[in-house]
């Protein structure tokens, strides 16, 4: 159905692009045959690196003249396979789209291209005095790709997700025009939201150009809280009671010891306990240190009250990042131990334990390890059956039939799919069976709407 | 092109609702053939009000099989003309759908009916210390309507606009299916968010018949400072300076005199103050005297550096009262005194003087007053031309030349046409001036996904 490359095609990208920025056959690196999950190794016919709005603009136009599929791709640090070639077609890469553009202090806004990473944009601000909040644990992750999935994080208790902070996006269509959305302006009412819509698209309707971010004053200070419990429900039934008690922290994360043991084994450094079965670890920041006592003084009680051992305070800087370095670590630490797969489902904040309770009792009926850590406050959960050294057979058997039964949970707990990973195409079976044809036809139509040809992305979410 | 209603479309719709909610011909009030805003009168040929999703469900089934236009309608309050039965057919009032569904303390979400007044929620979610941020003037308007053009209202500053509080919604396509998009989920990255499209798309998308939104824990405290300046200029020009001061008042407004005096007249109640040309009033919330106070110290320095004559300082309910009442009384003052039009744009927040200069530089130029005010914090200005004694073609003439103006202006600045009341049929024109063919083109490709036979809310936006 799509045109397959040609040296025709080849000559055209030539005449737009240096030579070193057009890539085939085999000098295309394994890396972008596959995202960070392990999955369908699916080589793209051409990978380009552009270096231009206009780059991409003539790409595009020439790739929807001429039926050529199209997978944008930012630091393949997805976990979904949305920025996999599934069709081949070209790769238009856009890690060289790499530019801080402008700081605007007057409208608390950071002009970006969307290859700078999301680690270079929280120094750079900080630098400022200021402050991007969405905190995926990927910092190597690039901002164009935090945008297409709707990227959330650990500080999404207080502070929302990525959507929250995009004001405005220049996108190029998938037939090669160039349009703006939002911009500075803090509100607007002004026709339908194509900047939400491409937002969290997965590069599917638009390929994103640049971004005009909101930023917020730099917090002064923040106060860690890792809360050790004598098991993990007990921990994440807390949860609920925090949010009621009025309190809302950055972040509250569960773990359990094992994900603690393999940090640290990972990372070579102590935890500053690991004693215990269960932990919450809970941040809050403001402009003072009494402001933020006031706010976790009552927080600390009433885990207590609810069966915690202990409340640790990490109040420095140094143990602040000795734990978080820690969670940082915990998805690199499993997928040293086993190969893994990942299921991103998010539930409602009080639906978290059942959740986790669920994906504990079924081990012994799927046959495999499942582990689990995640944003307990926001209720996103990150779930990863291990394969162990199971063969591939079992493991696909035994994976598709855990994935059934935690997906028909999360559906029944009124969860979605996808927290903050996306659907990609690893979980669009698992995302279409949640909806209902109706809707999956509302998102075709959208789809029409911005790519007849379906040449950008194709394969992805519902196909 | 559309079917004009008979009596058997009549006897249908009685079929599913009672008699008392079917009203047809001279029995239909006035006040629903046109909304706030002067402007054309249309009546719908029937106006019927709903009780249940059902209920709306079967309408539009019928609606969509027999290709009779429907328009949604919450309290009417708008000032575009978004509720206007432009082409007849069916008014769905949702007024009578005003319940609140539930009150989630572990989720800090309240599920509500669309037809739920903002005062009602304001009113509920305080009872329980809690807070639905968004804070139009306009109390007496529904929540569905304010979802459907993302109401923003004086506490953008901070907290942002209604899209930030919405949570989930359910909604009637237009055949009369009804969905479900996002929930009580926190996160979502699981597919194009409808959600985020149907807010703000005023109607014509689909009817929202129930909200999931969000609540944050109430502030404890509350302080406003009433800052004199001696022309509004400089009044303007300090709020990019307090922006970049790094402090984030809940809310900045600027105002005249003039709007002053006039909303003394129309309460029969004093101002604290109305001696000087130009004035901010800031907000600041917190959880404590002190912590707000750090926050206020600093940017009444700077106000004073900037040329304030003097910082007055509301700190107790009854002063933050009698001060927030005249502000939420200023279009209604200036309505009183002549018929007025209105221009809603967004610029970004560095702009606001320049385009406000603008308006006043304009009114020799098209021989009309120019008044306005506005929020100065997140760039949304709220400018009326003055009908006054003009006779109507007159007025109109000069009405015209002055929004032509001021909507280039705007685009110049790189704003938006509405920051917060939307765009409906009064200010389509110059919407889609601002756009290109293929924003619009869009537009009506995601319109095509939802109603392909254009049935909903007809003849606004880009008609």
């Amino acid at each position: 159905m799509y045109k397959k490359i040609d040296q025709k095609d080849i000559d055209f990208l030539l005449t737009i692009l240096d030579k070193e920025d057009v890539v085939i056959g085999d000098d295309i690196n394994e890396d972008y045959a596959h995202d960070e999950l392990a999955g369908e190794i699916k080589y793209p016919e051409v990978l380009v690196f552009v270096h231009s709005t206009e780059q991409v603009s003539k790409i595009m136009k020439y790739a929807y003249e001429n039926n050529i599929p199209v997978t944008p791709r930012g630091q393949g640090t997805g976990l979904s396979g949305a920025s996999v070639a599934l069709y081949g077609g070209i790769m238009l890469c856009l890690t060289k789209m790499d530019k801080i553009l402008e700081l605007d202090e007057e409208n608390l806004t950071l002009t970006v291209e969307p290859g700078v990473l999301l680690m270079t944009i929280a120094q750079y601000v900080e630098e400022h005095d200021l402050f991007y909040p969405p905190d995926p644990g990927e910092k190597s992750a690039a901002i164009g790709g935090n945008i297409n999935t709707n990227a959330g994080g650990m500080r999404a208790v207080k502070y929302g997700v990525t959507r929250d902070y995009v004001r405005g996006l220049e996108c190029v269509l998938p037939n090669g025009e160039v349009i703006n959305v939002g911009g500075k302006v803090v509100k607007n009412s002004s026709g339908y939201s194509i900047k939400d819509l491409v937002v969290g698209s997965e590069g599917q309707l638009a390929i994103v150009t640049k971004a005009i971010l909101k930023l917020l004053p730099l917090p002064k200070k923040a106060i860690s809280l890792l809360i050790p419990f004598p098991d993990l429900a007990l921990a994440i039934d807390t949860v609920p009671k925090i949010i009621k008690s009025k309190s809302i922290p950055t972040a509250i994360e569960f773990m359990e010891r094992e994900a603690i043991v393999g940090a640290e084994e990972f990372l070579g450094k102590k935890f500053p306990d690991n004693s215990s079965n269960a932990y919450l670890l809970l941040k809050f920041d403001g402009n003072s240190t009494e402001e933020i006592e006031r706010e976790y003084e009552n927080v600390a009680k009433l885990c207590l009250e609810c069966g915690a051992y202990d409340v640790l305070i990490a109040d420095t800087d140094e143990r602040n990042e000795s734990i978080w370095s820690a969670r940082g670590a915990f998805l690199e630490a499993f997928k040293a131990s086993s190969e893994i797969d990942e299921c991103d489902v998010v539930v409602p904040r009080d639906k978290v334990a059942e959740f986790v309770r669920f994906t504990h009792d079924i081990q012994p009926e799927v046959g495999l390890r499942i582990k689990s850590f995640g944003h307990a406050g926001d209720g996103n959960l990150h779930v990863y059956p291990h394969k162990d050294d199971l063969d591939d057979k079992t493991w696909h058997e035994r994976l598709n039939k855990a994935f059934d039964l935690m997906f028909a949970k999360a559906r029944e707990l009124h969860g979605e799919v996808s927290g903050e990973h996306g659907v990609g195409y690893a979980k669009s079976p698992y995302f279409v069976e949640s909806k209902n044809e109706t809707y999956i036809n509302l998102l075709k139509g959208i789809k029409s709407a911005f790519d007849p040809k379906n040449i950008l992305n194709p394969g992805k979410l519902y196909n």
